[in-house]
């Protein structure tokens, strides 16, 4: 079943490897049919020069059971459903170790908005989510890092389509997207952008954007106004 | 029309990729046919890797309007356009995200001369505009970008023959030469110079070059006294 | 003799290489027949582009001798050896120079946990040894930089099956595993956490991680209780 | 003539770029013939992609005059002159802008002893030289660069045998070796370190190594008393 959907997923969890932003396992791609309420993920630990469009496993939005594939999914699929229940306009998520955004993340602090190649894709900063605390480490550990996600993003008021990211603390950047090919697309920007931020900050630790660049770059390719590119 | 410009404008865009200078779709090459007052330009949004010579597009240097081109072409276009015609011996422009000089340009600050790997091609400091104010953002912002661009290399008395190179704040780099094959070599010197600098600062902030060093190195290479490389 | 393993171990030392761990001869991979007490180590001082399977050299656990190979032993042996002698559960030691690793081992600082792409691995710090004293380098140094991390690991009570690795101060890491090609695995994610950490102490030099999240990583992927991957 | 020691100088120049060690034409390789008198140098400003082993140029090494070539020999031709002339056992000479060595040549400090990667090749700091005052600038600049190298080296009392580099202050390092293939994989070596070194003083600033290590790990590799590597 969803076959298609199954070689979308694929596609974008190699191309994690291309971009790179993972070594080893260190990475999952999940996309949601929307209409089946399955959503498609990478299996568990397998090595990406391994995998196979047929090796990615389906399971259902609700429940969080497999309803098909060999393999157990990725230990982290809780957390993509999570995120997948609470905001519907979301298609696909992406979940890496790369170097840049993880130090962000290990440092407990936002990417803030500093120039225009993060205005392009993601309309403010991308926040660090809180510690869990031990009792949500516990117990359902990867549910409610899902629930600290949705938490942080919904505190700050964040639209999501407009900040397609969050770090979670400690652990690592989560991006999403209409697709799963999307979602991947914002993790190298993710992590092209937490490399020039981080390197601004050592030149300039009080570096700043005016808000009217930010607004001005994000709604050049994004929404009823952008200009920028082809017409589809 | 103007075939050959086409492919060379093709050629140096593509060549941003190859110095790894660029992903995705981040940053634009032109070149401009003085007689005729056309500049060839890369289209908006097309990733590199689809891109062929005959997608190119011829743009009226003065009116800013499509000659020929079944695309539109970048959205940075009306900046390009602002600084051929301050320039007149201005031949070619790149534009891109290269990691390092953008965060100079987002830390605000210039990339001074602190080597002789930068004064062989850039005699001084690459300065970095200041920032847009709304007005300027809201209403026609990049050909604004354009005359801040020109408003801060006149107020500063660069020879833009000299140091082909300036940061616009909070965004990148725009680099220039005779043609789009020069303004991209630059784009390349200026990000390894980057890389120098931002490392040199972190081991020693005071770091200083004499001048007399900048004009030695600067005037071995260019200029009527020049004497590296060969005889043309 | 030893053919396999010989194979096992040129692979895992080729792998340093392809993993952009060593350049030149900086770095060396052993195996051990823990029946047979003969540890199989890489030659010597030789390129790994010439490197072949029966250029491995075998070494008698007990005294060091070599038992059959045409070449010399790498000269780090006899720290292997210190290790394979100390911890009967080790079963693959990897040396190398990378370059994030060996800037924590020059600082003579540990490499902390700041974050679950370390927790995945090694469950804790990744500690430091001290410096040797003039004796300890003048006779026997090899022996006794072996007997050096031997010491570091009892001292603080390390359980070197659930933090594979150590940093010789001022000189680099070893890491180890239950293989060789276990060993090579551990030392490619030593070094990204490495950058990692880094990165994040210069963000944020306070930069902490709640012992429970550390926990909980480890055991997901090791130990009775881990979920992580496809059971085998 | 002097076809050899011309396919030798060429391999050593293309080196440079497979290392990584330089981009366009920054960097230039040499080696000397000591019985004719005569150096094989790199000729000024080709691309390395188009170099070929006949384009390699023969100087007279009192002279300074060419000898034999259809190009002019590389801008520093001088400065390598200057560095035979007066240390007799070196026999290749290779000059780079990687970018590492070149921050602490900028920053006007000295790559400090903090390892073992560097005591293997190098017997101490390396150290960076004065600037030059505007008369040395002035006339004979590449030739006084050559006279600063060598009254740094002399004053500080450096072995050029066990010390085979020099940062040159505000422009890069100088390595060398008994041929051009040495020279070059110290350079190699340098631009390693100095990236260790570098991020080391960024996690300790005071970071040290004790002297006996240096000695102990440079001793192991170079002198009567050497056991790394295999006999030849």
């Amino acid at each position: 079943m969803l076959e298609e959907l199954k070689k979308e997923v694929w596609k974008a969890n190699i191309k994690l490897v291309e971009y790179g932003l993972v070594i080893f396992t260190w990475g999952n791609v999940s996309q949601i049919d929307r209409e089946k309420n399955l959503v498609v993920i990478k299996p568990s630990g397998i090595e990406y020069t391994n995998l196979k469009p047929e090796d990615m496993v389906v399971v259902d939005l609700l429940t969080g059971n497999v309803v098909e594939g060999k393999y157990k999914p990725s230990s982290d699929t809780l957390t993509h459903l999570e995120i997948y229940k609470t905001f519907p306009n979301i298609g696909g998520i992406a979940h890496t170790h790369s170097i840049n955004a993880v130090a962000f993340a290990q440092a407990g602090l936002p990417i803030q908005a500093l120039g225009t190649t993060q205005a392009d894709y993601f309309c403010g900063d991308i926040l660090c989510s809180r510690d869990l605390n031990p009792n949500e480490i516990l117990t359902d550990y990867e549910k409610n890092t899902g629930k600290v996600i949705v938490e942080t993003l919904k505190q700050a008021n964040v639209d999501v389509s407009a900040i397609p990211a969050i770090l979670v603390k400690n652990h690592g950047p989560f991006t999403w997207g209409s697709t799963a090919e999307e979602a991947v697309f914002n993790a190298k920007a993710l992590e092209t952008i937490a490399e020039m931020n981080l390197k601004t900050v050592i030149l300039n630790p009080s570096a700043k954007m005016p808000k009217s660049i930010l607004q001005k770059h994000y709604n050049r390719k994004h929404g009823k106004n952008a200009y920028y590119g082809q017409k589809v």
